[in-house]
């Protein structure tokens, strides 16, 4: 079976879902900013959620948390610009009341209803606005554009895409489509972000539960910006079943197939993420093979692509490569320093622990593309991994240094 | 029993310890520069030394864990400029033969001399050069001052320090010393770093390696500038018994005492190299209180030290405070939103979980201060830490991305 990219493909892609976004006026207002958006399936949706591992969890996250327990929803709506994170009871007030808010104009239950939010922390929602905002969002088929940038904060570029499959022996096509947001604190368990799934699939409960957890970990768990994560990182995934196909499950002659595209939809998102990394001007790709294990190659991938020394090498296009090794070191992984083999952009630096000389110019000239792959070999399992960061920039810090003024 | 600060006090403030440096020409040639320096007692010390916990480990990591295992030595020499790490065989024999030159300039023992390197990974030493240089030494109680230059790399200053305490019974005076660089790669476990500390103490094998693990774990493992572990972390105290006071150990009157001193000379030099971190422009202490247990108030300090995002708020004299809980809320510590009360600066920004009123700007002029107190009530438990970051600015990028060229 084979599956394809739907041109400008995003979160509306899938049969069955309308997106809508306004300016409500939480952000400072420019042309062209959206603040507010929708996301509505015509009927009712099985769904699957992953959310932060902080301790501390936003309003919209608890409030998400209690409404997707029991595997249902119809409607997610976002807020950007403010996180409505640390505001204790009177958040979470303002969570449900948007909830509400957008159960009323679709007359539907305030618990099929998501919520999210982005922005800074600490501080109240304006919650007025939103609500009229919400009662003026007009959601349409051609709105899931419009609703991938209204999820934006720092965000120099929307993430969105939709990929679509034909089911052979049914004769019937399927379509996973998917907005994200990152930018700052982006890392693993969960990168820091929203990313909004929608399929027309008709999918067990279990099953998009399973199936969203194995894309993840390959995926968002697997980026990383700056080593923070916030407290209202949320993946949501909503299945319709508009395409009409045999119930999707574990079983399923197509559950491989499921995977598989959902996992490259969430793989697609992740990267681009990453390459939107605040200040970020390179996308970094840190394999690790034969690790002892699945963990030690992904936590090996995982903490090179996290070094800060290796971030601000790697902006500086230098091959300092002691660093890629020094933080594998520390990254958990078994490592018998006389077997690794270490490749920057293909150029073999170091085989089986010892330093090969190489060309420093030419080296420089390829770190300078917008991509570097980075490629560990430990030769000691048969477990691999991939991690995607992004260089540290001057920029970083001023972004970050200057943010809730 | 009281201590004071000896004025100038560096490594050779102790009886019986000399230092001597030289530019033996590992570094780039400049006016004053140190690159090999000799730390040497009189007469045989009992010794005690904390390596990094890197996976990878430099070859004169692995000579000082071999020759220290007897807990006796007599000479420390090191070099910077270069790390001797991922070098290989042929590094670990250049290891061996500095150790074995030093061994032969003093007639002692290869075993009793500890070796340490720092600077660029991956590259070998020359050692004919630093051979050279070794020989040409001249050891003196002046040269302290030089010795805790020569270990220098991108560090803006030299650290050292040595206090001095009477045990009144005795009516002895010991005295411990110390010099430590750091700069970048400095993170928990261990901060990465060198540091030497000598003392005319006589204190026993067993209580030596108690008290100095206990001191490190209070001050370099709660310091982090930038979430690095380098393979060359390195922490040795050496005790001569010169002062001729009677055998400390754990049961002696004075074992606080020692422990106590010891703790004050290591802080001092983990906030000094905190406060010279690349890039640095604020120390930020972060204490966590009324933590469920020790681990998770150091955990919960550290991982505030460490946030790339906090970092960058203060560099930005930006009260941010939403991105501190976030990080908290990382950590693994155990938080009761709803009890968590907030001080940046004595101001406090929440109380219970509730957001406090502040105003921005008299805040943001105490940021500007050099030094940022950061302290996080948790209200669940009885355990405090503290733990010691500095902020990020574009500096540390500039340094770090072009570091090898």
């Amino acid at each position: 079976m084979s599956y394809f990219t739907i041109t400008n493909g995003t979160i509306t892609s899938p049969q069955g879902f309308k997106a809508g976004a306004i300016y409500a006026g939480i952000k400072k207002c420019q042309s062209d900013v959206l603040d507010v958006g929708i996301v509505f399936s015509e009927n009712l949706c099985t769904a699957a959620g992953m959310f932060t591992a902080n301790a501390i969890k936003a309003a919209p996250v608890l409030v998400s948390q209690e409404h997707i327990r029991d595997g249902m929803a119809q409607a997610i709506v976002v807020n950007s610009g403010c996180a409505n994170a640390c505001t204790g009871e009177t958040g979470l007030l303002a969570a449900r009341d948007i909830a509400s808010a957008t159960a009323k104009k679709f007359n539907i239950m305030p618990q099929h209803v998501l919520t999210a939010s982005t922005g800074i922390i600490g501080v109240q929602l304006p919650l007025q606005v939103i609500k009229k905002g919400i009662e003026k969002i007009v959601v349409s088929r051609d709105n899931g554009h419009a609703m991938a940038r209204a999820i934006m904060t720092t965000d120099t570029f929307p993430k969105e895409i939709a990929l679509e499959a034909e089911l052979n022996e049914e004769k019937k096509n399927i379509v996973i489509g998917g907005i994200a947001k990152g930018a700052g604190m982006i890392h693993p368990n969960l990168a820091t972000m929203l990313c909004f799934l929608t399929t027309d699939a008709n999918v067990s409960q279990d099953f998009l539960a399973t199936a969203l957890k194995k894309a993840v970990d390959k995926s968002f768990n697997m980026v990383t910006v700056d080593g923070d994560t916030s407290p209202n990182d949320s993946i949501i995934l909503l299945a319709n079943g508009c395409a009409q196909n045999r119930e999707l499950n574990i079983d399923s002659a197509y559950a491989d197939t499921f995977c598989k595209i959902l996992e490259e939809v969430c793989m697609y998102l992740a990267k681009q993420l990453t390459k939107d990394g605040e200040g970020a001007t390179k996308l970094i790709e840190v394999t690790v093979e034969r690790a002892f294990n699945i963990e030690q190659a992904r936590s090996g991938a995982r903490t090179v692509a996290g070094s800060s020394l290796v971030k601000s090498a790697i902006h500086g296009s230098d091959p300092n490569w002691g660093r890629i090794l020094a933080a594998i070191g520390r990254s958990g992984a078994a490592i018998d320093e006389s077997k690794v083999d270490l490749y920057l952009h293909n150029v073999c630096l170091m085989k089986s622990g010892v330093i090969q000389p190489f060309d420093t110019d030419p080296l420089r000239i390829l770190l300078d593309l917008p991509e570097v792959p980075i490629r560990i070999n430990l030769n000691l399992g048969d477990s691999s991994a991939t991690a995607w960061g992004c260089d540290l920039s001057e920029d970083y810090v001023k972004i970050n240094s200057e943010y809730t003024t």
